[in-house]
Order: C-alpha cells, then structure tokens, then sequence
C-alpha cells in the first residue's frame, strides 16, 4: 500500500482550518474529497500541523496511503484538478517509506508571521498580514524575542482548547525582520502548542508599542498562566512555511 | 480650492478597473463615494493610470478638489474609513498646487508583472499572478526584453481599444527577474499605451517557452499589428507600483 507524502499551499480566508469539521469547508476534507474523485478510495489524510481557520501555508506536509501505486506526479495533477476553484494546492507529491508520518515525523516546523505597520487599512493584504497602526520598533521587538527562544513552559501562549500532554516546548527561534512597513516574525520548533505563533505575535506586539519591556515578556513566560501574556495575534497573518523530516 | 494628492493601493480582483463604469465596481467610483460620504461633496477623481479591470496597484496616485480646506490626514482617514470594507485603501494623502495633476503632470510610471513559474496552481497567490506550468527562461526573456527598450512604435503591443493619439511611447526600462519560481517582468516609461504591458509580457512568455528568439520578437515590433505579438497577458499578474512626478 504505498504512502504518499504531499507539499501543499492554502489560503486559508474561508477555511474552518486544516482539520475536516462539520462546520464548513477544511483543507482535510479538500484534500480527501478530492482523492476519492480521482481514486474512488476513502483515506484518511494525516498533516503536519492542525493550522485554525484563517491560517495559511505555503509549504504545509500530509501523507494518505493509496491501494493502488500511482506515478507521484499523477497523484499531484489529479487532486489539483479536482481542487479547482479551491484555494488549496498541492506543490509537490513523493511516494514515502510508510514509516514516513507527516506528523510525527517532522523534526521542525517553521513559521512566518506578517505584521504591515502603517496607518492605511490593507487592501492588497488583506487577510494575509496584521495591519498594526501604531509605529512598532522591530528592534526591540526583535531584542525581545530572546527571552522565548530555548526550553521553557509555555503555558502562557498556550490556547485553553490545547491538547499537548505537556507544556513544556523547545523553541529554537524567534526571529523579527524589519522590511520597510512589513515586519515578520519567524519561529521555528520541533513542534507548538496550540496558538502559541498567534501568542507570542500578540506579546511581542505590545513591546513594540513599548508598553512592554524583555521583561515584562519574561514575566509573562514565567507566571504559566495565559491570563498573564499578551492577546493572541489574528489568525490571517500566519503562515506555516516549511515542515523539515 | 485645495488640491489633494492620493496615493493608492487596491486589489483589483472583483472590480471593472479604475475608470467610473456601469456594469460594476470601479476605483474611481469607490474613490468619489467615499469623499462625498465624508465631505458631502460630488468630486470628480482623477488617476495617473486608468488600470483595466482585475489589475493591481501598489501606488497609483489620483487627485482631487476639495472646497474645504481638511488636513491632508483627515481626507485620508476618512476616506479609508469610508471606503471599508472595500479592497482600495489610501497610503497617503497631500495638499498639492493646484497645477498638480495626476495624469498630466507624471513623468514616470512603473509597473511589476508577476509570472509564478510552477507546475502547480496558485491558492496564495490566486488573481495576483499568472500561473505559467511550462519552465521559463528567464534570462532569455530578459535578454529579448531589450529588443523593445527605446522609442518605438508600438502598435504590435496595443489594444484595439486604446485611445492614445500617437502609438510612439518610449520604454525606458523592461527587465526579467527570476527569483525562484517567481519571475518579475518591471516595465517604466512616461506612459503606457492600453494594454501595453501585458501584451508584452504575452510576447515575453512566448520566449522564455523557447517558441520565439528575441529576433521574432523585434519582427512582430516592426511589424506594427497587434495580431503579429503574443497574446495580452492575464490582469492578475499586473501592479501599478509607483508614479513618479
């Protein structure tokens, strides 16, 4: 039965988020709709990461067993063309070793969030980015950052509905770039709890705006209680980049 | 009567371009109805590029007439408080002399086409670039591009609908630029006739597919007929990025 493991790109404005959910359109369910149009066979599709609503990807990873052994590359343009008009994509299709698990697997995930700061609401952007309108000084946001990066108990950026067994995440960075208006924040960890990205976009935030300091930030991470950090940045300014095996 | 300075951006997906038109939302007319809601004045706005439907801008720039004299700020705020939740927004606004005018006084204007250059469809940047599966060379286009630099009759490369007296214009740049998937093609000149750009990328396309040597494409140049260039590029792919005054 052989595995396929398939690069994806979503948009994720109208999606109810990577898993399928009776509640309108996932891209699980995109995905597996669409290789049964092409196949007949009903599979389950595994991903990387459980994106929520609104959360894009550019370079999102699944797998799904198939019964019958398909060329990659016909996997690949037979579920794009059945995907049409949606806004999912798939970027690339390998035919995977079935210990291949896209989920467990995966030895990093990297993340890119886009924050636009100026006063003009965003129309080529929309939905893509968090337009901030006060003056953010990336610098310090940047210098801050620091205090996150390591092995520590995030339980402060951590949503209620999480269900990691345990809080306790290595982050292996958390970078922030100034270009002209735009700035990302970049974070990269073996795995996340659930809106920890959105959470730490959100603290970060607030010492851009200078109403924080490092400190502050560390005293956040250090209290272990989501009441404590700041709110959790919109869902449209993140996108899951890359998942490395 | 102050004179007031917009500039612009707008995604132009969903809306018939920037001209005022019965059959649909336009740029123009979002433009007037925002004022007029904020200053209860029936203004006419006129814009440096009459961008066709479904084309982008990142800096188009329009004036306007105002009998009161607002701070530049107040229009802008207002107007993009008007304006919401539409897919326009005002970067900036200045008062200007009123000798200024949009249109007349540019003396540069430069737009970005976006070609994605991959097997599959486009879901983050869907109607916001041309999809072209076949692999480009980029560096062949961009050798070919010089072919058009200058000042040429550009009949080959203009609408049929275009209005402009004289089909003489003079390209002052035309270049390619491949970045991964993603090829830029960066055109700059005073102006532009209808349709120009994108009927030069559709020629561009035809070369990096190898189906035309920079040579054939100097002949459909000098051939002075639309029908002897490739096709008209499709709208998505094409931002107005900046008018220089």
């Amino acid at each position: 039965m052989p595995r396929y493991k398939l690069t994806l790109e979503y948009d994720g404005t109208g999606l109810v988020g990577w898993q399928r959910q009776e509640t309108g359109p996932s891209v699980q369910g995109a995905l597996e709709e669409a290789i049964s149009r092409f196949s007949g066979e009903r599979v389950t599709m595994m991903g990387a990461g459980r994106t929520d609503a609104g959360v894009h990807a550019a370079g999102q990873v699944a797998h799904c067993d198939l019964t019958r052994d398909w060329p990659p590359e016909t996997v690949m343009n037979a579920v794009n063309f059945h995907l049409r008009p949606a806004t999912i994509a798939v970027l690339g299709c390998a035919a995977v070793d079935p210990s291949f698990h896209a989920r467990f697997s995966a030895t990093a995930r990297h993340y890119r969030y886009r924050i636009v700061n100026r006063a003009a609401p965003l129309a080529l952007d929309r939905d893509r980015a968090w337009a901030v309108p006060q003056p953010l000084d990336a610098e310090a946001m940047r210098a801050a950052a620091r205090v996150l990066v390591g092995r520590h108990d995030f339980t402060s950026f951590r949503a209620v509905q999480c269900q990691a067994k345990s809080p306790v995440k290595t982050l292996d960075v958390l970078d922030v770039q100034r270009d002209g208006a735009e700035i990302a924040v970049i974070a990269s960890a073996r795995s996340f709890l659930h809106n920890q990205v959105r959470a730490m976009v959100g603290s970060l935030k607030l010492v851009g705006e200078g109403k924080w300091s490092a400190a502050d930030l560390a005293a956040a991470l250090e209290a272990r209680d989501r009441a404590t950090a700041g709110p959790t940045a919109p869902a449209g300014g993140l996108f899951l980049t890359r998942v490395d095996y």
